[in-house]
């Protein structure tokens, strides 16, 4: 008999111990400075064996929560306060401005894919960080059992399993979509790039958040569409006040927005943000595109919902995929278009024909029974982790008045250095110690952001890392003089 | 011990003796009306066993080589001469155009999904020509044996190892491409895409030659780019002189070209002609979007040149893919962009980010050691015999005067039929019959074709087939009053 909510194969004992010990700390049951009971004697509480505590001792040592004291056990560690300012909000742009190409991008990119270099720059996770064994069990037999799967020609829309479990989660989140209101894509930058084109010609403008993810602009420049950057908050997202003067004051045909996790800020709008911004939308009658991408990666309880969950006349096009949270190297995204539906199907045939059916039946037996929620649980945790490990070493090491980002959700960090270091210089700098960083300025269209650096918190932390950030820090303050 | 061309494990051993005698049909050892050697002696004669000569003999039968004559044994069928004349010119375009909206392209599309539908309207082959199970367990391998491949970021350009084996088969084709001028992509629809947006902006217009695929008019569409329709010869393929005359007297910013097996003609450009073009396109400093999807499947002993070959400034950008030869669903295609490579990453990287690695290897794989070559043979021959079918179908059931394409490669046929017949209502009294077919008037932004269609022979010959065609021929002569 199968029973219900049984334990998904892939969580090992000490995982769970390693989970749930850290919630104790997390939630002050356990803190900085006590001795956490001898692994002998947790073995007894728990009734698990002493590798199992052992195992799940050191896991905790590495996120940083324990740490072990020679001849006297394990402690949980003091962690230091994150008392750094954040970012500033950037002020408002006059007018739109066509996007210049930056060879830059260019070269952060093909730097992150050369394995020789430790990559801070792109926001790749690590691959360990999946279940790719599993994935690619699940992918073998989907493709054994159904040979002829890779024959049929993938002119297909959307395989419905798929759609239908995305629509199942959605609706978990708050936001009631129907699964034939789905397209599948190749990834999320597909499926941006449809929606963009759904919705606007040649020399539109869409306002964009800022600082914006560099992929978003250079897609808008691929478009020809001209770009309006709105001042954003990094922990509230985009600023509303400022988002409607600009729509007021210029011909904006469309927003993109992050409103849940942004990358590179972080930020997430409360709900009632949410709600206003809507409303905009609705007021001055402009669709917006909404990425999603990092959505799943919640640091609190409840998922955020989506802006699409406000959305009664369809002009939310959501968009998101499974690159984060599943299988990068799949590219399975999607789109939830509104009313926008045939043209994005029109623009979906003509731009790739199909996605690979084999990819997304694999994703979606996954997520039928390959125990996705505890994988999401794991990897939320490993990426609020990671992100807390990278601040303190940034705290640690940076030079004065660095200001940082509170990340509520993803894994990226935004820090803004002191004004007269050259983040560009600092990029170029690392390189040369085989680390790669994002430079601010990749960030906007505008001159903005050269003090500032994206940091990729999506590699579980390793005293690799720690030497990193330190160099990177010993190069700052030589640049800041302090 | 490896045995040097030691024989695939995919090609049973009565495929290999179907197609030897399918050999000797071909070249008149065996003639029309002459019975074959009984089971029982092919059986001696060639040392197999008797089922193995009686699948043999029925694949013949459904090849349409053989008939079996009840209490008498198999004979050679007798094939009806193509005499039927071929499809005329059309007339050169007086001015660019924009393409409009076709619900019709979408509609044929839809019902080319629809199992319950017989689809001669698009180009899918049957998946029963592919090697799927074969090539299931190749990916199943592929990643068992490095399942990070599924968690590693997909911010590729390619995967070298099957860059490497395409590079390899244009050098056997006469066209000398190093691996690292390919670009991997999403099938050739995003290859012709990323070309497209590659040399043209907004505005442009593109030369394609008449009747073109759809799809390329569609995208021209989807791109914002006007479209010059240049006649074709349903034989030799673009007319050079009105090409020529065509971008004298207009802004032509880049010429479409199938110059192998053009979609839906089948023409080729013999090799003085490919050259002659290259030519032209030098002269005139305009580059050419070369789709060669078809290349692989010659009727010829040679593999035709690609335009390509003739390339020495980068000016044409060469698109093809493996959905029409080994495994349509799987969407990997490639891109040689000459002088536009930096573009054309680029485009690549805001349109997908990059193709599934899992898929380029699987497919990289089976090239290396799967039987490929001996599956093109077979499938080159599966749709040879089939195009012949269809043709002495359509000659036995169409009304006088319908003219009929002589395909050099590929599996389509385009039929002009008598003026009077509208195949857009013969397009919707086959629908009714659940038929799909593909109305000429897709084929061209003008009005052009009214009284054509497109036939998908991708299909084995069966009873079914010869039924609809039949009916569909019935149909048209009820139309032209024949």
């Amino acid at each position: 008999m199968i029973q219900p909510f049984a334990k998904p194969a892939t969580v090992p004992l000490y995982v769970e111990l390693a989970d749930s010990l850290q919630q104790l700390v997390e939630q002050g049951t356990l803190r900085a400075g006590h001795r956490v009971p001898s692994v002998r004697r947790m073995a007894l509480q728990r009734d698990v064996s002493i590798s199992t505590v052992l195992q799940a001792y050191t896991m905790l040592e590495n996120r940083g929560y324990l740490e072990a004291r020679p001849q006297s056990g394990y402690y949980v560690r003091p962690r230091l306060p994150l008392d750094a300012p954040e970012p500033r909000m950037a002020r408002p742009m006059a007018k739109p401005s066509y996007v210049g190409v930056t060879d830059l991008t260019a070269d952060v990119l093909s730097y992150a894919l050369d394995p020789a270099y430790l990559s801070l720059g792109a926001a790749c996770p690590a691959p360990s960080l999946f279940p790719n064994k599993k994935l690619a069990r699940v992918m073998g037999s989907a493709a054994r059992n159904d040979p002829s799967l890779l024959g049929r020609y993938a002119m297909n829309w959307a395989y419905e399993p798929l759609t239908r479990e995305i629509a199942r989660r959605y609706l978990q989140a708050g936001a009631a979509l129907a699964h034939d209101e789905l397209v599948i894509t190749v990834g999320c930058t597909e499926a941006l790039n449809l929606a963009l084109r759904a919705i606007a010609k040649p020399g539109d403008t869409i306002a964009v958040e800022t600082p914006a993810y560099f992929g978003i602009l250079q897609m808008i420049q691929s478009l020809n569409l001209r770009v309006l950057e709105i001042p954003t908050d990094s922990r509230e997202g985009l600023c509303l006040d400022s988002f409607r003067e600009a729509i007021r004051q210029n011909d904006v045909k469309a927003l993109f927005v992050m409103p849940t996790f942004q990358n590179p800020l972080g930020s997430c709008m409360p709900d009632e943000k949410k709600e206003k911004l809507y409303e905009i939308l609705t007021e001055f009658d402009i669709p917006a595109v909404e990425d999603d991408i990092y959505g799943d990666i919640h640091f609190s309880e409840r998922r955020p919902k989506p802006l699409k969950a406000w959305d009664r006349d369809g002009r939310v096009l959501l968009c998101s995929s499974f690159s984060k949270t599943l299988a990068p190297s799949l590219r399975v995204g999607w789109i939830a278009p509104g009313r926008y539906m045939e043209r994005v199907r029109r623009l979906k045939f003509t731009n790739t024909l199909g996605t690979p059916v084999i990819l997304q039946k694999t994703i979606s037996d996954f997520l039928r029974d390959g125990g996705y929620d505890h994988h999401l649980r794991s990897i939320r945790r490993a990426y609020q982790n990671q992100l807390h490990m990278f601040s303190q070493a940034i705290l640690k090491n940076f030079p004065a008045g660095t200001r940082l980002s509170r990340p509520q959700g993803g894994f990226v960090l935004w820090i803004e250095l002191p004004a007269r270091v050259d983040a560009l210089k600092l990029y170029q700098d690392a390189l040369k110690q085989r680390i790669t960083l994002a430079p601010g300025a990749l960030f906007s269209v505008k001159e903005r952001y050269k003090n500032c650096l994206r940091l990729n918190c999506g590699i579980p932390w390793a005293d690799n890392i720690a030497q990193a950030i330190a160099h990177v820090g010993t190069l700052a303050k030589q640049q800041s003089g302090a």
